[in-house]
């Protein structure tokens, strides 16, 4: 853990957080497709955090941040604030600490969604979709509670703990040219750019986004944390934007970003499940979709592609919309 | 393999065909579910067949049979018949043998799957879906290429090598009080059967089919194979009626049968779907439902289920009908 909570963490960092959580949460397989590597013309690897406990990644994260906490710390809970796996997160790595949790959730929020958080223990507290009133009503909490913070990917520690889903894919996946992850506040690649540094130098991480939510692609044009003005895309997990850590990581790392259109997610997400069987949400078939488009330079290469949750709302699949 | 067509096949004959199929298929993973267990009150484990290639278990079968042909009798092709899965695995497993298949499949089949047998390199033709039409066109086929037929489940050689699927589960986990499969034709449960009374003789088999096709278990109670007059279950897979070889294994076995309405079913696919993020078909969905519904005595057991597949028509899912 780096002292200063908005410095980047090392890789030092993510391999503490691997011992930290490891036994808390599922190695996750690495799944392949004859029919994808034809479509794509490259080898593709699929490492499946859609088959992670509560169903995505972000456990990762939550557990490293919440593992830290002093006991003193962690005897006045954990607030966090979320509309989707984030909040399943905190809950769940709450439980798994024995402490209690807060999540802030959007009144809109899915019911499915507000009841797994509820299940899990935590107790959730409605704020409007207002970003403003979202963090008075997290303040309030903590001012209330005393709680501790933890942030969706604004924090190292989580950034670390993200990073440790690239660490495994590499130990069991070795030789890979490209490794691709979805970008929506930035935990999942900065946290696999870390690790892909450290080791597997050769390989090159790059991104893919929603065209709607496009602020990784253009921060890095210009030089500057941007923000979504409209969020209105089907992947419910990178409507957030990067922030000035988050940036900073991409932004040395010279991160190629690729853009997708919702209709290109579609069809990718629904392809996957069709050849795969295996469920994944639209924020995970961004990668797909990316490297689905004849766009990128992928052609004979060994790309990992991290899919990072399967979390959806089977009453509404966007194929059906 | 025994010399007699419908004899049924003994343990060594199953050995015989992991041995003959086992680098052409996936030893597809078991996993587990906590939320699933704690619903049923039982640890239930899932063998994945819904990941094996073509989705679906019916590929041990017909790669079975398909292996043991005379390079002479492979010549002419194979001939086989079927809407579904084992329409897919008689084409892949000609495939992989290098020879001609052709498919007789009803004119009234989903798009998709036609798709998929041509897509494997198999000839699709179309029969109407009285039976009588279709055993025409079958021997029309068989008269005119001279290919073999490749039953979906009135062989032995079909049931030995569904039969690897139980040879892998109980290897790969060990100590199960019960295994549960649905039943159509046959072929999965009776293969099941044969390998856990000589591996896991303290292991029960017990099958699951939908109520609007109970044959097997309206089979057992009269003591002769009857058939379904009405086929209208959302399970594809499941609307075959039992032969005189797959009841008579059932019979001497005492099979257990439990029957599950289309309401139950759909209600344990959604479910497993939410919970695991893994795609099933309506008729894997029967062995949960079963154990689901509270009129089973499995309470502190361990409960193997092989999912037998994962061919979903993702536009017309039944809990949206």
């Amino acid at each position: 853990m780096s002292a200063d909570p908005k410095q980047p963490p090392v890789f030092a960092d993510i391999q503490a957080a691997h011992a930290r959580i490891r036994d808390w949460i599922h190695r996750t397989p690495v799944h392949t497709c004859a029919h994808l590597d034809s479509l794509t013309g490259a080898r593709v690897f699929f490492k499946c955090e859609n088959l992670q406990r509560i169903g995505a990644f972000k456990i990762r994260g939550a557990l490293n941040t919440i593992m830290q906490l002093t006991d003193e710390e962690a005897a006045r809970g954990v607030v966090g604030h979320s509309s989707g796996n984030h909040a399943q997160a905190v809950a769940r790595a709450a439980r798994m600490r024995g402490i209690p949790a807060w999540l802030v959730m959007p009144e809109d929020a899915v019911a499915l969604k507000v009841d797994a958080v509820r299940e899990l223990g935590a107790e959730v507290v409605f704020c409007t979709t207002d970003i403003e009133d979202r963090r008075r009503v997290v303040n309030e909490i903590i001012e209330r509670t005393g709680a501790a913070s933890v942030h969706p990917f604004d924090d190292p520690r989580i950034i670390a703990g993200q990073g440790t889903a690239a660490l495994e894919f590499h130990e069991d996946c070795p030789g890979l040219d490209i490794l691709m992850t979805p970008v929506g506040g930035g935990g999942i690649v900065c946290g696999s750019i870390i690790t892909t540094q450290a080791i597997a130098p050769d390989c090159r991480v790059i991104a893919a986004e929603p065209e709607i939510t496009d602020d990784a692609w253009r921060s890095l044009r210009i030089g500057s944390p941007q923000i979504n003005d409209n969020t209105d895309t089907i992947c419910d997990g990178l409507k957030a934007w990067i922030s000035e850590l988050t940036f900073g990581i991409m932004r040395d790392y010279e991160l190629q970003v690729e853009r997708v259109s919702d209709d290109e997610i579609t069809a990718a997400m629904r392809l996957f499940w069709e050849r795969t069987n295996l469920i994944i949400e639209a924020s995970s078939a961004t990668v797909l979709a990316a490297a689905l488009s004849g766009r990128m330079d992928i052609a004979g290469k060994r790309v990992g592609m991290i899919l990072t949750g399967g979390n959806v709302d089977l009453d509404r699949l966007p194929w059906m919309s």
